[in-house]
């Protein structure tokens, strides 16, 4: 089991948590425990070896908690579901799905929709489902109406932006809190906006980056999960930046989705704490 | 105060201490803890916001846990005393003993020990106190009393081998028994032995590395502490990369020594547990 | 145009090839040389901006160079062709495979070939000839004739042993010199041999690592091309590490092959020359 | 010998280059070479074994170069004089100060000037000049003046700012062109101006870096000559944030002053080409 608690923090909080998992026979495996001071905030992640003795664990811990508490319990075998976005770029998409195809992901992709129609192909040879939902020639919210359409026929619990290039409304991404996760072309936050590699070629900067973050109604401005470089050099041509962007979005995605499948990723106050 | 559990394993532990704690008005500021399921044994890291209520915590701790529990209570504000063990090469404790001037090393370096004499000048200018104890022409056992006599007359919680090149014998290592750290020229368990850098060099390597371990008798087979590696390249001569060690070495222990100064790492079945 | 060139050293090296690139109109856009001083050997890898005016530019450059002087001269358009043994793991091999349907290998996969029949699902979703050769119940020279017989009815330049866990004998590799890649699962020379993820969890390391390399008769030994490393630590699983060893596997042998695809690898002396 | 040249681009400048190089007998080590296409710039960095067999080495490349070409002769052997700016912090004044001291940093700093009077102690431990320059109840050019009066006792090729906290202004950086190199707080662009640690802290940032870089008229904007970063994560408060940028800011000044006065880095359009 896995068991998820973010609360306002106070005097004995893990006693009381831990004392419940006793009483239900649960051995505790694992435990990551961390109080933002500043925010007053208690987060804890624990994993134990077996069920709970009682039907009752999720009473048991409310009643040692604050009011306000949230408290997620999932088995480890419950694989998350999602939804991919996608418009042209192939990179974490293939990535996603071939990850999903050798069970490997941490959850099972549902679809996959594209505002553009080329990336068809490549779900189609690994028999995932690809629903085209073109944005030409439409308002956003049409847009977005269609999309949520779509969204609708599918049970998840996240929706991946895998290089989606569309910006999503508030009003959207509002209804999907904390589900949405992007994948940013930058080091956030060094070049916000269009055109990163461009512009690190520009600057001439010696290390590009990835970010993978939520998605909130702050644009590029969501909790970030995770983040990592990569050297490049003088010889690097904006193209070349663009192919070895590629290698760290892939690789800054797939290790925020682990994190996130494996329950690991809190948000608060718009940043995350990560049990990794 | 920060306070250290390791014991075997069973249920309802992390529910004792923790209820020992709130009944003492202390907040869990940040918890770690860990179970090594092959071996049995329970790992608890624990950083509370202030001093127990009572003065009877290490009792009243004792009392919830298994009879071979081992309890480390600290304050943060107690500094680790060290003596360091030294021949020629000054990166090491160059580094030391700047860190130990602005007080940031997170140890106080009571006298540095050097089986040569030519570091003693860089020690006069930090005002550290430094001790000759030549290794020539005597043989390892009464070289190794000398340097327990000059030992004896110090207070201190660790020896640092900072590039110290004599091996010392299992019975004067078990005296200090997970109290002295090495850093090793190479990244463990490559390149055993001496020459690493020359070995490397033949071997073309693309990584060189250091690795920062507690001695046991089992010459460069202690617990690992922290490893880190550099890039080299193929215009690396083996001058070269003995600079470019020099600088990884430096580092690395400089981050094992900062790891087991804030009590963050346990030893275990020749692995460390780092609760970083 | 790539130019490669590897010779015994002497002066006025890069005065011949270059005046006989500036007779034949060729711009230099970019140059890396290297002089072994210890081999007296030189390296040097030219691009240019276009095609020779003479079409005798080998002749040229061979009338300014030693007599045992290795030139190679390609078009960057000609791409490389390449065969990939495998065994039953997929991971490396799924990278492959998609990074040449995207055309972004560097290089055109020929077939699979496979000494179990596992990996021919995930060849047949992308249209690459999968062939089994299964080494059961057959010596080693009967199942390398097999191999032989197959690989002699398709085109190739290099053979990528992608996970094939089957060990060449002298004879069927130095039929390839320096033509045989493969990923070895560790941080090399550590950890030779069986079980290296095992290895690395009972020595309690904190880094794990994959090297790249060209195979010669000596096992493991080959010149090592490209190593990296990722973090684990104490809560790392034998398993653990056989997962983040895959990623590791996976990225490091894609950055080898695109070094080698580039033609930016010289082999020398057991060693590799890498110009990237 | 390091000859560097710098030069509009044009066919032959290699071959022109390496046959005055050979004529005077001089064999080529290592040579690097680039063409920034879009600026048509030349960029050659060429070690040699000898001194050249006639004193006009330099009239003798003139001679085959572009008439604006910039050559640099130098010996191996010819140190770099510096000057080291300074205000309260000692972490990368006392890494430059022990490095000058064991004659590891390839130069030799001159002088330490200190607008606060807090680190000649340290200076004064290694013989090293400091000389205390107050900004106070002084408005910017009276304390330019003041600093270049000083300046202009010492004869030196660089000045380096290691965590001088003043804002130059043009008119003294212009003084010393691509000759004032800065250590910033900060993973360029990301973070520029004040309280870089606190804005990453904010921001919830998992990597925190450092960018050493030439100072030019445009505040945080010169040439990046280094960047590195490293990992934090939600436990990092906003003080151990800073602790962990010293170490970072140390290690990439280090690394960025080594490429310097090794002569391997050339600037050109505000970006530097770094030949490592």
């Amino acid at each position: 089991m896995i068991i998820r608690i973010q609360c306002s923090d106070r005097v004995g909080l893990v006693a009381g948590v831990s004392d419940v998992l006793a009483k239900n026979g649960m051995n505790i495996e694992s435990m990551r425990e961390f109080v933002d001071r500043e925010a007053g905030k208690f987060f804890l992640r624990v994993t134990a070896d077996k069920e709970p003795a009682s039907g009752k664990l999720f009473d048991q811990l409310s009643a040692v908690l604050p009011e306000n508490a949230s408290i997620d319990i999932s088995r480890r075998t419950q694989e998350k579901k999602v939804v991919v976005l996608v418009t042209k770029e192939y990179h974490c998409l293939t990535d996603i799905l071939t990850r999903n195809h050798f069970n490997t992901l941490g959850a099972k992709v549902q679809a996959v929709i594209g505002n553009h129609n080329v990336l068809r192909d490549i779900c189609d040879r690994f028999n995932v489902p690809f629903i085209y939902v073109s944005h030409e020639e439409k308002n956003k919210e049409v847009f977005e109406n269609e999309l949520k359409t779509v969204l609708q026929s599918y049970s998840f619990d996240y929706i991946i932006l895998a290089k989606f290039m569309r910006i999503l409304s508030d009003e959207f991404v509002s209804g999907f809190f904390n589900r949405v996760i992007n994948i940013h072309h930058s080091f956030l936050p060094a070049f916000v906006g269009a055109s990163p590699y461009r512009q690190a070629f520009e600057r001439g900067v010696k290390l590009i980056g990835a970010t993978a973050h939520f998605v909130t109604n702050l644009l590029d401005e969501g909790p970030i999960i995770e983040q990592q470089i990569i050297r490049v050099n003088h010889t690097y041509t904006p193209r070349d930046m663009v192919v070895a962007g590629k290698e760290i979005e892939t690789a800054v995605l797939a290790k925020a989705l682990t994190l996130v499948f494996e329950d690991r990723v809190f948000v608060s106050n718009n940043k995350t704490v990560v049990f990794d």
